[in-house]
């Protein structure tokens, strides 16, 4: 290469942040990520849909009967690429999956595009290709359409995927980040941080009694049973990258309300607490990939956590919390011993390439 | 990392191929990426849709008034991220765009997935922000959802895009690869091969008289200015990696019909002409970014040259070959010196990561 492409285009003036290169962290999920969200994607890309920060977009389609479209798209750089519960071809699927599923949409068509290394064993894409299909399957979900570029050795890292998702959101459905309201409960379906703690374990060799395994998993049909057993859910979430700090923090800011969390009532598993004790990590900001956040009306609650529990994928749903007048933007979690404390957004890079 | 990942899984069944690594060829467009989707992803996938090795799955929506969509994705590794006549997230918004429009499909709704290295300069990643958004405002298309992860230093290159996008097909437009009927006669929109040279020249650093620009752009105005001209276009494509070689031996295997080609007819540059002799290329084999191949009815096809010569897009159209009963599934160019030679589909890699 004798010619630099700086010289070829010249400079071009653009006003410098406070950090002049992208840094691990803005893959994080966390502050770093939503900075960058804020600072350069919406504003580079100004439209109104973009700035909803919804995990899906949701579009009408002109000249139809007025048909919503949700459209969501993920990149998955997971590492390692197989891991217990999971390889890097189900998170893909069920990743975009889910977040169709929490803006109540159903899955309907997904893409896939692979960037492969050079080197990247023949037998792991086959692999990753069944677990992909299986995963399409269990979800109702059709794969249409897809890419493969190769990248020279030492490029890349094995195999990254980008899937995009499209759902059908049913008449009268509008979940939103922002409709949060005072007095709404927060349910969540299940134990927390199990994913970036499965993978976490594989990286640093820890050994545990039992299998510590990603909960990975596509979460179309518990969204519509729940959907399905009250009117009144305002807003899902699935707590990935950032974990359910992060899930809530963002809630709490487009909804303009307070969020209270009770230490209590957090379901995590003893091997997890354990790991994260041993780690020095918070189950709060762990990703999960099989869960959801609900905020529904306090009247409906224990309607909804009893329809929650009846799913498989919802056995250990718990209430862990409520939506208040008081701090606004925040979330405060109140401690097994009474105290409260802020549960701030995670900043910078708690577990690299987690999905 | 102490405990493998094989060990944790187990060994799976999978039958060995020729080769057992992705190699860059499979990357490239051509014989090699071909098997690949015939061997590894269409079986692992099998669905109908999938399975019409379309630039872009057509798809009907449940419980609408039988709205067609189209839906693509395409990633995009193309080194240097800068170059004459675009960069990355040009071609990007560019390359996905084109192939909705291909298929007939008014461009709608993009996502954008962003894989950052570690370290890339913040003022790169805005400016191609900033080109992306002139690019969706030029082909008319919103883009509305989109993700970032960050790689490690070394595990990835600067920037690796993956766009996908949602198109309407509107009601009585059929375009497929399988359409091609004996006597229809081939066109294309403009200069061929002019992509691939002007990432190959910032690569070898070499000089030419005038600059050597890609032709990346959006093609939507010109395929709606064209399908509007004459009703029987049966088929478009766009001939990006591979060429025009592999879109036509695509084309006449999908269609199960010969094509002939005439050499003299073939639109090429002289700048790329002398690079193509220089680096011992041919440029039916290099890639182009803003130019489309038409299948349409001999009876049209002078009026569909004019209309396309009447567009910005297509000033430099031509009518370059035609669909033949002979030499079925194959592509046969008449030379200029009036010899016949077969065109295969190029086999393995001529230019890596040129998209």
């Amino acid at each position: 290469m004798a010619v630099s492409v700086s010289e070829l285009l010249g400079s071009c003036p653009v006003p410098k942040s406070d950090y002049e290169q992208i840094l691990l962290g803005h893959g994080s999920g966390g502050g770093l990520s939503a900075e960058l969200i804020r600072k350069v994607f919406v504003p580079g890309f100004d439209n109104d849909v973009l700035s909803m920060l919804e995990d899906q977009a949701t579009v009408s389609l002109e000249g139809t009967d007025s048909t919503r479209l949700a459209f969501t798209t993920d990149s998955f750089v997971v590492k390692p690429i197989f891991f217990p519960g999971g390889d890097i071809g189900k998170l893909a699927v069920c990743g975009t999956v889910n977040d169709l599923a929490v803006g109540g949409a159903k899955p309907m068509f997904l893409s896939a595009a692979f960037i492969l290394e050079e080197g990247l064993a023949l037998e792991d894409l086959k692999r990753i290709v069944a677990s992909m299909r299986a995963a399409c399957a269990e979800a109702g979900i059709k794969l249409v359409t897809g890419d493969t570029k190769v990248v020279d050795r030492g490029k890349g890292d094995q195999i990254f995927i980008t899937t995009s998702g499209i759902g059908v959101v049913p008449r009268g459905r509008n979940l939103s980040i922002r409709n949060a309201r005072p007095g709404d409960k927060i349910l969540v379906s299940g134990t927390i941080g199990d994913h970036g703690i499965a993978i976490m374990s594989v990286r640093e060799g820890i050994e545990f009694d039992t299998a510590m395994l990603s909960d990975c998993a596509p979460l179309a049909s518990l969204s519509e049973t729940m959907l399905n057993s009250v009117g009144s859910i305002h807003c899902m979430r699935d707590p990935t990258r950032g974990g359910v700090s992060s899930a809530l923090n963002e809630l709490a800011e487009a909804s303009g309300v307070g969020v209270m969390l009770y230490e209590a009532a957090l379901p995590v598993r003893a091997e997890v607490k354990g790991a994260c004790e041993m780690l020095g990590l918070d189950p709060l900001y762990v990703a999960n990939e099989g869960k959801l956040l609900a905020v529904v009306a306090a009247a409906d609650a224990d309607r909804l956590l009893a329809a929650m529990k009846g799913h498989p994928l919802g056995k250990n749903a718990a209430m862990i919390g409520e939506v208040t007048e008081k701090h606004r933007g925040r979330v405060i979690m109140k401690s097994l011993i009474g105290g409260e404390r802020v549960v701030m957004m995670l900043a910078g890079e708690q577990l690299p390439r987690i999905c």
